[in-house]
């Protein structure tokens, strides 16, 4: 099942399955915005609706430097236990949304993840049930401003400003997506980053692990489980798209204040 | 005024003015379980009912290094601009809890902080109109796992951990607070720090104008300080008091898991 949440035409806030044009359950992978909602006994047409994040996290556990070429690109090592760090709900953005960068910066750029969201309150989980967790997969892009990142001791001003996290557009449950599942990121169509989820140091698993030994997960919560090689800088205007396999693509635009 | 949330009896979270015993404003500060609280037409005993956080945050922005002596017995150099980190709403705790440290490990700190709690929605708030989105004063412990923390690129495992942020007891406005208010820590009823605001490095408007230039505030958020001198080591059993003049007493007891 594809979960998506919207805002209908009456300004409803509603959850309802991401369908086939048809209404069949949607079995191919929606790229883009295919498809239709359907939603107790009614079917919407997702361009007459607001998509909005497929949860509403407390929290965002992001993870560095957790597929090697990327460590490699940044000029750092590998570590030898997950680097975490956290954006707040104020990351969040949607799909379909234009996100304004911060201005006056050098470099800000994208990185394509592939984001766990949480299923239900959680801590000391172990890695043999850590899947028991986990409501579904979505797309998220990790909005780094490199100029703060690069001299500030926790990556606040440089990850966890507004709107640094768009999220979307599905909550895909773990059948959809395979285990060797493909990450991919466009800039203005022309694709930067593509690597698969066998790439990851840490599983999914054991990063659930690893973070509830520390922290209560909540439903909702995002774990984003880093980014591949291809990082690269963003200019204003640019349209950026995230597809994971088995769960659709996401995409937004983004601005950059005179 | 001093405002408190609490569960009453009856389990209905209500909000509150701590007063004088006898039901008068408190003007004097309140160091501790004394005076009463008055909700809608009634008063309750302190002792009666579950003191909650004096705010429901859904992120705590904290400040490292804010006082020049606690950067030197850290060893570390003050920074040219608030160094900032991250605590999620899981970190929070309540006024008079029980709060279970992390096993085996070498250190958890205690560190006394004054906090800010933001009353209305923000972003790019000048210093000069910073106080006008300030609820209130409270007092916090930044509670620290250096083992962690002192091998960690972002302080996660070391300071963003559950209940590694208690607060209270009372959200007080900023008239009652003092620009040279105290902030004291006793551990057994040791004091073990001692400072004043004039200590801070950064002020609490200019805090407020770096962090809204990268993020938006929510009502309800916090913004720790920073801790002066005298951090040191907790046991298991330890009973912790903050007190900030003006706010009052936040005790809390440590149990450290076998």
């Amino acid at each position: 099942m594809k979960q998506v949440r919207f805002r209908d035409p009456a300004g409803t806030v509603r959850t309802g399955e991401w369908v086939e044009a048809d209404g069949s359950p949607a079995t191919t992978d929606i790229a883009g915005d295919g498809g239709a909602i359907s939603s107790a006994d009614r079917t919407y047409n997702p361009d007459d609706v607001d998509i909005l994040p497929p949860s509403d996290p407390s929290k965002i556990v992001c993870v560095g430097r957790n597929y090697a070429a990327h460590a490699d690109e940044r000029g750092e090592d590998v570590p030898d236990r997950p680097l975490l760090f956290l954006k707040g709900p104020n990351a969040v953005a949607s799909h379909r949304s234009t996100i304004e960068l911060l201005p006056n910066k050098e470099k800000q750029e994208y990185e394509a993840e592939i984001a766990v969201i949480i299923g239900k309150q959680c801590r000391h989980v172990d890695e043999s049930e850590a899947m028991d967790v986990v409501a579904g997969y979505t797309c998220m892009v990790d909005l780094s401003n490199r100029d703060d990142q690069d001299r500030e001791t926790n990556w606040i001003r440089g990850k966890a400003f507004d709107n640094a996290a768009p999220l979307g557009p599905v909550c895909a449950t773990t059948d959809h997506v395979p285990a060797d599942a493909s990450v991919e990121l466009a800039v203005n169509g022309e694709q930067r980053q593509s690597s698969t989820r066998q790439h990851l140091i840490f599983s999914v698993p054991e990063l659930i692990a690893e973070i509830t030994t520390y922290m209560t997960l909540e439903p909702g919560d995002v774990i984003a489980t880093g980014t591949p090689e291809g990082v690269g800088p963003l200019s204003d205007g640019d349209r950026v798209s995230v597809r994971v396999e088995g769960v659709g693509k996401l995409t937004h635009t983004v601005t950059i204040p005179e």
